[in-house]
């Protein structure tokens, strides 16, 4: 392992217990000394990594907005039917958000932990994904393949939809991510058509 | 006023500054000082009122479930079709979350700071909320005025649509409740039919 190898695998370390610790306790209420004490680690171990709690977080938030977007870029075939593609994207959406739900609590609830600056560059990225989903309603829409009032409004309920999945998954009923895709892939597409 | 009155004013002063505080900093990551600063009284002076901080969050979490329930049970008249009737119900729900976003993000959001019988105590209260959208949509499909694949999925589906509101309202795009509310139960009764 070179140096530079051994940096990067201690910060990753650092990064799981930050999503364990944020998800449990929330970012507001958890301390970077309670994030290090995870790893038997002295809290001043962490700054050669990461220079604040707050970047802590934005580096989380960075990592998993970017895999989200990357996982539903990766399942969106404009080849396909926009009905295809929009189940493909929802349960993209809903799997991931069920998958990596610590990391998701965080990402999707604890935004208002970063600087100004940060939380922009993290809203870029969250417009991309919105936007994935608010190509494929509008192309539904003017082909004639969906019918809905307000393309808007359904981008946001489609959204929230999958977001909140992270909130209450597992539950006794919904352990199975891809199983969830499915029922919520198949719900939306009775929302647009 | 008598002193009940008082008491009972001052109580009220509390948990509302409470739920500012903790829709802000999360309930992990506010003190009782921190409340109590807000109403510039002492942290001892909350005692006669709540006699812990996770006390005061159970009043607010029984308060304001107590509140969405009476709102949907309001609106709930049996002798209407099953269309009508989910649309009054989501229509409460999605206004309830809009109109109290900051009280409804501690309701949502922060019950796991509650000990567990108290935890109990809410589910219980959760479950005749989400109990009420069931009953319509079982109704709704028995008398084949709807037509869902599992009832159970959807009931979930519904109940997750309208909790996220409280997250992200207000919007640039969505500042009225009423609006709000209208644009959802149109989607979920396209969800059912």
């Amino acid at each position: 392992m070179s140096d530079y190898d051994e940096l990067s695998a201690a910060a990753a370390r650092i990064q799981l217990a930050a999503i364990d610790a944020f998800a449990e306790g929330g970012y507001q209420g958890t301390s970077t000394r309670q994030i290090t004490k995870r790893l038997n680690m002295s809290a001043t171990a962490m700054y050669p990594h990461f220079r604040s709690k707050e970047e802590l977080l934005f580096a989380i938030a960075l990592d998993g907005h970017h895999g989200l977007l990357a996982r539903m870029r990766g399942v969106d075939d404009p080849e396909r039917t926009c009905t295809e593609r929009i189940g493909a994207v929802v349960r993209a959406f809903v799997e991931w958000q069920a998958e990596y739900h610590k990391l998701a609590k965080v990402v999707q609830f604890e935004l208002n932990g970063l600087t100004p600056p940060h939380f922009r560059t993290i809203a870029r990225i969250r417009r991309q994904t919105s936007d994935i989903i608010s190509d494929i309603v509008r192309k539904g829409q003017a082909a004639g393949e969906f019918e809905v009032d307000d393309p808007d409004d359904v981008v946001l309920a489609i959204s929230s939809l999958c977001v909140d999945v992270c909130r209450w998954f597992p539950s006794r009923r919904h352990k199975d991510p891809r199983r969830l895709g499915d029922v919520y892939a198949s719900l939306v597409e009775r929302m647009v058509r």
